[in-house]
């Protein structure tokens, strides 16, 4: 909501001149921490660190921990050591982990040397999960029970341990040496109205979880399948490490759909937002593709060039040269895309490969025909060329080939890229066009060339 | 989590043979509602109903409101009006709403007449908001507190009322004729020490919250921007309607990413899932588009026409022809691409339109730049041709003009679109990519014709 932000600037813009720290202190406290961020990156860092130096330790991590990674930079480069130590004890893990993920070394090593042992060492063992990994997500803060606690025992224990919200309302009962017994959402224990009853009778037994190791899309699987609000995370002895939350889960699902977007339209994946992408980076992330694909369209035209003859003795058929391709592939984009999307959302699998396949064949065969029909149409009624009949045949058989060679291989190759373990989304649109583009004038202008010998 | 589902599997069908109904009871009161779910899928519906009714009524409603429409239909085609009776009055309205709006009108028919005259009237109202709207994803159930309770009273009152996990866990704090005053986290009323201490002076009263007929967009920015597990929904005074889950928007997230990557892969939108969706039914989706897109191809064609003389006097020219409108059509793709993702991700809004038209011009002359000098280089010296010069010339400028016109439409027609309040996804790729080809092919043979006239 743009209204709060904008009362809450001008009234902070006014007591910040007049200095009234106690009205400050009131103000920040009653607005949301989204909006107190986005207040602060429009200051000064050094005004924006005296603002977060008159909150309570815990509200300024909170809103530190929206900031911008470039603006939580700059915010570290100036404070001193005292004040980075606050920060660091109060951010939550995964908090403090993705703002050192994006920092220079430097900086890196100035947080750390500020945080106490244990919290360093657990920093630095968040650090080395790879970047696509569930570990790469998770949070270490969590509510834990005991087995043998009572409902009113454990009501008192929750309200005893002050965590955040995302992290408090899902609450994982351990047994000895932090194995994962069961889980039990706050609201059955609060509805629970045998305040005697133990945890252990209304624990869900059968926990749905994922390894540190798994893959993040999995933990988006398993949060989406089952509405979780959190998911745990446990390593390879089965001990509880940790807990993805919800709010980070909408954050991946929005990551990794931007990135097959970016992969479809031939882009290396950039990381920060459109604005905030030098012009520098932009080029860089879109000139390797388009150079790659360049390379593929100059030996279209060095295969094209084997058809000289061909093209100065009916010109006519380069006219059609655009639709061809163009048709084609926009085939086979609509085909990857598909296939590709219906991939991420695990509506498919390798095992459904040959129903994939069936299914773009029987597609492709119907689009086909009615697009070949429509040409051959076209060419016979609109042309007054004596051969008529005999390029309409050409390139409407063309356009079958084309659209089913396109589906097949858009299809196809996203599939076997999953195979092998690439990521589907390399092979998308782009590279398939230029291959579907090769072959399609190939057979084009190899059929051109049987049945209409005479002319050439 | 595979293992949930198929030892639940196992066990179940051997009780199911038995007809051991107590057993059943407590397995699948001890099993994941979305595992239940995927395993009545795998019975007829008549099986799935009795084994439905075995159930307590809440989770019965639960796992039904986890099965696919077509399953939940087939349910309900069997189901007696006693059973549709129970099933609609434990359903939230939001899962009743999703499931009528998939059903034929008979059997909405069948389900409404089974509802109480209240559940009735609410029902009818939440299918009245359009599909896009806030209204459309919202349910009403949720947890309403009073300002002038205490922390004690409030905990007691939660307590009481008995509701899915979803909505209980943030309160939202009601006054005269509900109107919303705040809204405060069950957390933090958990966390707070003294019992007596009265709601009002806990609550949020700066209250991020949509209007029912606000985009759903409107819902998901907000939910993420302030890191929300519920959103309240209010009327046009300002009074509590419902309230919008994470899981939902969670859901709205997938589809609009979906939505996007279909649009820009020329598709019409689609509905369900990849292999539910009959082959006829992805004709339907992809021939509009493929058939437009023919046309603008024919176009194109009509045009090349003109430059027959061109062609046939320098067939070479045509071999370049596929490298310069593959290069134009994928940068204008990767443009319409980023800009529609930032647009959707909020990351640009329409003020920002200089700004991204300025970065893509500079982005595309730092690239056509490069690629034209590319391109001359290559035919000065692998070509020997007597013209090469004139013809790498020709070549390079038409590389740079393709690359500046693609990258320019290519972030100008998406904004244009949303400033008339069209799809920006609409205009995507495939139009963007036509448009450049006629031009860029236009521009090619004309300079060719000026540059090299003594050889037509």
């Amino acid at each position: 909501m743009k209204e709060i932000l904008e009362t809450f600037k001008e009234r902070m813009d006014e007591l910040f001149e007049n200095k009234n720290v106690r009205a400050m202190r009131e103000l920040v406290e009653d607005t949301p921490e989204a909006d107190i961020a986005e207040y602060l990156e429009t200051l000064e860092p050094k005004n924006a660190l005296v603002i977060m130096k008159i909150m309570p330790k815990d509200l300024a991590a909170d809103v530190f921990s929206y900031l911008e990674p470039g603006f939580q930079e700059e915010i570290v480069g100036i404070a001193s050591d005292e004040e980075i130590k606050k920060l660091i004890e109060e951010l939550s893990t995964d908090d403090a982990v993705d703002m050192l993920e994006e920092m220079p070394a430097n900086l890196v090593e100035k947080v750390l040397k500020c945080a106490n042992a244990s919290t360093r060492a657990e920093i630095n063992r968040f650090l080395n999960y790879p970047e696509d990994s569930v570990g790469s997500i998770m949070t270490s803060e969590y509510a834990s029970l005991k087995a043998e606690m009572t409902v009113r025992q454990a009501i008192e224990h929750i309200r005893k341990i002050s965590f955040h919200k995302e992290t408090v309302y899902t609450c994982y009962v351990l047994g000895s040496r932090r194995s994962l017994l069961g889980v039990i959402e706050l609201s059955e224990i609060l509805g629970c109205r045998d305040d005697d009853e133990l945890i252990e009778n209304l624990m869900e037994t059968n926990v749905v979880k994922v390894g540190t190791a798994d893959e993040r899309q999995e933990a988006v699987r398993l949060t989406q399948k089952y509405d979780l609000f959190a998911l745990p995370v446990v390593d390879s002895e089965d001990r509880l490490v940790g807990i993805v939350t919800v709010d980070d889960i909408v954050d991946v699902i929005e990551e990794e759909a931007t990135r097959d977007i970016e992969q479809m339209a031939a882009i290396v994946p950039t990381e920060d937002t459109y604005l905030k992408t030098s012009v520098f980076s932009h080029v860089k992330a879109r000139i390797p593709w388009l150079f790659v694909l360049m390379l593929a369209g100059m030996l279209n035209g060095v295969i094209l060039g084997e058809y000289e003859v061909a093209i100065s003795a009916l010109p006519i058929l380069v006219t059609f040269m655009p639709m061809l391709t163009g048709t084609g592939g926009n085939s086979g984009s609509q085909t990857t895309a598909t296939v590709i999307r219906a991939m991420t959302l695990d509506e498919i699998s390798l095992k459904d490969s040959f129903r994939v396949m069936w299914k773009e064949v029987r597609v492709a065969l119907c689009i086909g025909v009615v697009f070949g029909i429509l040409n051959f149409a076209r060419i016979y009624f609109f042309t007054s060329d004596p051969d008529r009949v005999k390029i309409g045949l050409v390139l409407g058989l063309a356009m079958i080939f084309t659209i089913l060679m396109a589906k097949t291989l858009g299809a196809f190759l996203p599939l076997l890229a999953k195979t092998v373990k690439l990521d589907p989304a390399v092979v998308a649109s782009p590279m398939i066009t230029t291959i579907v583009d090769v072959v399609s004038l190939m057979f084009y202008f190899n059929l051109a060339m049987q049945l209409l010998s005479h002319r050439m």
